[in-house]
């Protein structure tokens, strides 16, 4: 049974068995300082990617008479999944499971998370705050596609119901011991529990929702917009070398991945606009820069260097023309896209984890390039599944939602802006 | 004596002695890796607060034709600080204790305090640093009660004096083994030391300097406190897991206890105001934000998590009243709420560590609710003396200062503002 | 073999032999996670430096009409330093010396850095990521210079040339084994490397250049200088104490030095400034912070707290002299002051680290004071191999663009700004 746990620690970051995990042998449940420290650090950046990171994203984006409310979407989503979280969110999520669906409720409100126990090497509260993180940026993501249209009660019911609905069943089947981690389906980070989550769910919503009055892309300031990436490039780091629970070489691998795909995405989508338009924009960099985030995010802990440069390539390139082509073709008005970036690049990522997951960065993924091709279509049904239930479910949300309450604003506090009809304010007295 | 400092180690982190520390029964003197690389980065983390954390959260906040000065007053407090800690600040608050009052004055220019020499498992000039830093903030918090009409000349003195006379021997007094840390007080990261100290200094000091001429509260940008209030969140993970000293599970707690009251106050004040006005602000999200944050400070690394939620919320609550109904009806101009909000939530989180500190959390400290009530009144004693002594020395410090110079600016320089008056620059030229 | 090991861990953080440190006797490729904590959030905190820290500086600073070009130029060559980096830099910089002038190409790709490949005590993907995020800085740096005439493409293609050509080459001689290693020049976090390279590669491309139509300041936004600035110091940490590359009382003093610097530096600046103009700057406090940073880099990890302090005196200065009097004296149009500021201080900074390095800090280095007067002379000599290679190559690689394309842009470019020209784009929509 010791030789057990001191191999399931060597499958995951083999053979960087710390000098400390040389003592697991003695005891099984021992802190690391080390692993701690980067966790601890790890959960405030991902803290910090929601705010300010995402608020100021999508805060610079919008016109000048919606930025306070498009950014209190995220603080206030940050707010009460932090609070539902301790409360059922956990327990729901990772606690023992039921059937391969859904945790127990013994862990609500962090009952029998005691200081002393752990979760591998680190405390088990720590591990519980990590995922809030997750769970918060998830639903915070989503507003970004029904900004200047969406009444702000509406918005915190869509929160409270889409994080309890959605978020957590979905974190439970992959992370938690659900069903789709049983298949064995990969997803280091999040692509499919968190971008392509959000993405369908933002999708389904505008469709209910409708279009805004004025749906032409006015930026109120770029330059939010350049701080609120950077923010989300730093705080990627957190999300997904992270992800590896440790401070080791597998994080290390996901950290210089992530860096690879983001900036690899950016100038792959620059080029592409360069070409097509005359005109790299600054917002394309920032674009390309979110979809080799997001496309990398499943795959960062198993794919190689060669892997993050081709999986930030084709992100680059494909959310390029889903964001210029395809949004317009179509018609949805997915206002700063949600879908078009998180949810395309979350597929796409989560698909190509079955292609280039690497075992001699992490014995756990072995892809199709490594004679494994059965790891794609277990990808393939993890997203299909995960897009299947979101897409019902948000549908339903928004459907017991109007039950209450009006979703959209009224049409002349649309056109005066939400910062001034709900909540009183003006973002700028310049 | 080698049990006694592994006993020590215990009642910190119990029972999370790493393996690390296992090792610290063979030699006492032993640097933790982990430990340290938390308490740099925490280091890092508050120094965030004050640069650009709290300067943007009060230039925000100010007049566009104040921006400046108000960052200005933040920027120069923290390098004052940072200038006179390694001459002074640090030897007189840490350093061997003289008679419960003050320490010694053998470390000035951190002598003696060699490459070599550890406090606990860190670097001892690492836990200089990391107290500098919170000695920045505290003079820095104060900036915001007197901004739009003090001098800047003034405000450099002040620092200067205010730093010396109060922050340094009221952190003796708490932290450096002075009288209030034998009498038992318990403050995890600074509720006293820093906020009650801080907010007390604002009150008095405003109503020595008179009100602005023009009172009314039109913040320049407030996306800048937006960001302004998530660096502080962020930073805040810092300054109260931090204060743990080491990446252990005490840590963590601080950690998820700060995240939960933030959120838990924001959400109660920006229902209360919902309530009240009909309009859930921005600013007032970022209020309760920062409410809920100091009100925790004391007792991040005592209470549960169900403490964490209960000190958040009636933060939120107290601190809106306090603002929007005591200020106005008792019509002190603390300018952007240093009283109101540093204030009073930390004379209230003072006290409720005293009601809700859990020995299963931590055994350093036993509340009311666990049976200990005599812990309320050490608490109240702590607060009442660091008051008491604050505003005696503040009215004196103003005192002095008045002797050397004029403390408010020239009328006519209040009108055309302070950003050109006193530093001749314009804060946008859009 | 094994005590050589041993002995070289020693004399970078001697006597702090960790007890982990103890177990290298067994076996000597062992991962430290608490190392690598810190040194991946190092990595992180450099990345930040840049994006948005360097972005925001710049961008402020720059007349609104060329704010987004200007932050397009540091993001663009983060994004290509990024790529080419794990391309060929890391390979020709850090893989086994040829000649002490240049690496092999074997690690091109980051072929054979395999998972389990150590660096010291962290894994070797982190070490060549942590060395990547200086690169990407150090070309950006650049760019301040250039900003508001050079031609997008021509930037592009400059950052190309330059990372491959001056950086990659440089950065092998004073870190990799190259000949200035050999020699025994200290340069602790890049004096040399990053900011005496970029200052010389500043000043030689603006007289190639030639200046802007409009050399006025005209600082479009300052409260994006004050995040900016901010955020440099912050990612300075991770710069500076990183360099330390673990977690031990080195990485602490280079920390307090890094800040002690920088502070004492801005207020020597300021106070420079109201002697003789009557008013200190918000510009001018950052700007010290900024000198005093860059003085510090090459000395952090070498020199006690006593010499940070000249070192960031002297700094705040003498900068505030470049940039107030010898650049309008000598006329040439380094626009926000690259030259100035990084190229004065780092040449500086890089001298007085062989004066001030204090073997009982790090017996790594022991300068003039200590009676190695030999020290100075070969800082001197570095730095001057260093700017007369730097020099020469900026000047060639301009010429080679030349060949392919206009360096600036056309005239009425420069005057309608370069956020509408070449991205079209405008910064704010207030």
């Amino acid at each position: 049974m010791i030789k057990k746990s001191v191999f399931s620690i060597t499958l995951l970051s083999l053979p960087f068995v710390s000098s400390l995990n040389a003592f697991a042998e003695q005891s099984q449940s021992q802190i690391d300082k080390g692993d701690t420290a980067w966790m601890i650090v790890s959960t405030a950046l991902v803290m910090l990617m929601t705010v300010p990171g995402l608020a100021l994203f999508y805060g610079g984006l919008v016109k000048k008479k919606d930025v306070l409310n498009t950014i209190a979407m995220s603080f206030v989503s940050y707010c009460i999944v932090s609070f539902l979280w301790i409360v059922y969110g956990y327990s729901l999520s990772f606690s023992d499971d039921i059937g391969g669906i859904i945790g127990y409720l013994d862990k609500a409100f962090l009952k029998g998370v005691k200081i002393e126990s752990l979760q591998g090497t680190i405390p088990e509260v720590l591990f519980s705050m990590f995922q809030l993180t997750f769970a918060a940026i998830t639903v915070a993501l989503v507003s970004g596609a029904y900004i200047e249209r969406i009444r702000f009660s509406a918005w915190i019911l869509f929160s409270i119901l889409w994080m309890s609905f959605v978020y957590v069943p979905v974190a439970h089947w992959v992370w938690g011991g659900g069903f789709l981690a049983k298949m064995g389906a990969l997803d280091f980070a999040g692509g499919t529990v968190v971008h392509v989550n959000a993405g369908i769910a933002a999708l389904v919503g505008v469709l209910m929702l409708g279009k805004r009055k004025n749906t032409m892309l006015i930026p109120n300031n770029l330059t939010l917009v350049s701080i609120g990436t950077a923010l989300l490039w730093f705080g990627w780091f957190g999300f997904n070398a992270g992800s590896a629970a440790s401070s080791n070489a597998v994080a290390a691998q996901a950290f210089i991945n992530t860096n690879t795909a983001a900036a690899v995405a950016a100038l792959a989508w620059m080029l592409t606009e360069w070409i097509i338009t005359k005109k790299p924009t600054v917002l394309g960099i920032a674009s390309g820069i979110i979809a080799g985030l997001v496309a990398i995010t499943p795959a960062a802990g198993f794919v190689n260097i060669t892997g993050s440069v081709i999986i930030g390539a084709i992100a680059g390139v494909i959310c390029y023309f889903s964001v210029t082509a395809m949004k317009p073709k179509l018609g949805y008005d997915d206002a700063l896209d949600v879908f078009g970036i998180h949810g395309l690049a979350g597929i796409m990522g989560a698909i190509l984890t079955g292609v280039f997951a690497d075992p001699s960065v992490n014995e756990a993924g072995k892809g199709l390039l490594y004679g494994n091709a059965k790891q794609v279509l277990i990808q393939l049904a993890a997203v299909g599944v995960t897009m299947l239930y979101t897409a019902i479910m948000t549908c339903v949300i928004f459907l017991i939602i109007r039950l209450f309450m009006k979703i959209r604003v009224h049409e002349e506090d649309e056109i005066i802006g939400l910062d001034s009809s709900a909540h009183g304010e003006k973002a700028y007295n310049l």
